[in-house]
């Protein structure tokens, strides 16, 4: 079932639909020394039938480690064109090329399998983070194919458990806050800005 | 001295000038439990003379008992034109009523002096996140003096010891990354994107 909060997200994306940066969001999570990190993510679309966020990351990148000492994350969403602003607290399911589950491998692929040539060579490109590698192949990949994942790639999943909508435009501003409580239904509440 | 960050920062800033939304950016804090929060706040300037960013925040806020519990953030700016991240890790310093610095309380005087009447008013809003006060009253008030900051006002500061600049147009991207070493120097290093 649909939480309340996706359908004035789906009018915020439908909104900004011509804008692909409508798409960056920026996802927090704590490192094992327990400090903050923060990034830029691309929105790859919910989960069918769930309220479950997409988002791709590499093996070899710093927030996997993060993740798997602290699996929870937030998101903040912020449109600029209608100056809305969405905080997305929930629980991050990696999934990764040794993930047992055979649904979450298969939706590992499919996601995989949309990606652009140019995002696929990415997780073919020398380890992210490291000394630069100034050799010009080393980037110049062939596109790996588009049927069998590479190893680095993982699909990211994020279960919101606690909702924040805030919105700039009104006169004073709306916000709003859903909770998924035990039972998985989704408590809301007008809370002041 | 500025540090080496400071010019390809003030590059995306000079050339978002036309765009209030270029000036807002995302801060991950670490809550007292040990979970990643993340909000939009708006860039005001960085202090004369030094490398700190400059943010303001309501004393009622959540983030407040987060940083006096680990006073670490991460800010993620993303330039939407000249597709730019710049990741900024640093430590923070909160600037209260009864922050006893001469200094910063100049400082923190002189940043709600330069609010809007607009701004200004939302610190005499009722407690944020609170279950919404529907009294219209509440939210018209009149605005606060321009030379007295209100109680609820507070000045943040974050002094970067780690900065992560990405370009996402360059033919592979560059990403660089510079650390304030404990003698202050800043060392810069090309990285993998």
């Amino acid at each position: 079932m649909l939480a309340p909060w996706r359908s004035p997200l789906a009018r915020a994306l439908h909104r900004h639909r011509r804008q692909p940066q409508a798409r960056y969001l920026q996802l927090a999570t704590v490192t094992p020394e327990g400090y903050p990190a923060n990034r830029t993510v691309v929105f790859r679309g919910f989960r069918d039938e769930t309220n479950q966020l997409r988002i791709v990351t590499d093996a070899r990148s710093g927030k996997i480690a993060q993740l798997l000492q602290q699996p929870w994350g937030e998101i903040c969403w912020y449109f600029s064109e209608s100056r809305e602003q969405f905080r997305l607290f929930g629980s991050l399911v990696l999934v990764a090329q040794d993930s047992p589950d055979p649904a979450l491998q298969q939706e590992r692929q499919q996601i995989w399998q949309r990606l652009s040539d140019t995002a696929r060579s990415q997780f073919a490109w020398p380890h992210p983070g490291a000394a630069r590698d100034h050799r010009p192949e080393s980037f110049a990949v062939a596109p790996p194919e588009p049927t069998a994942p590479l190893a680095e790639f993982c699909l990211l999943l994020l279960e919101p458990q606690r909702v924040d909508w805030l919105e700039l435009c009104g006169e004073p501003q709306n916000r709003w806050r859903y909770v998924r409580d035990a039972t998985g239904y989704w408590q809301q509440a007008a809370v002041n800005p």
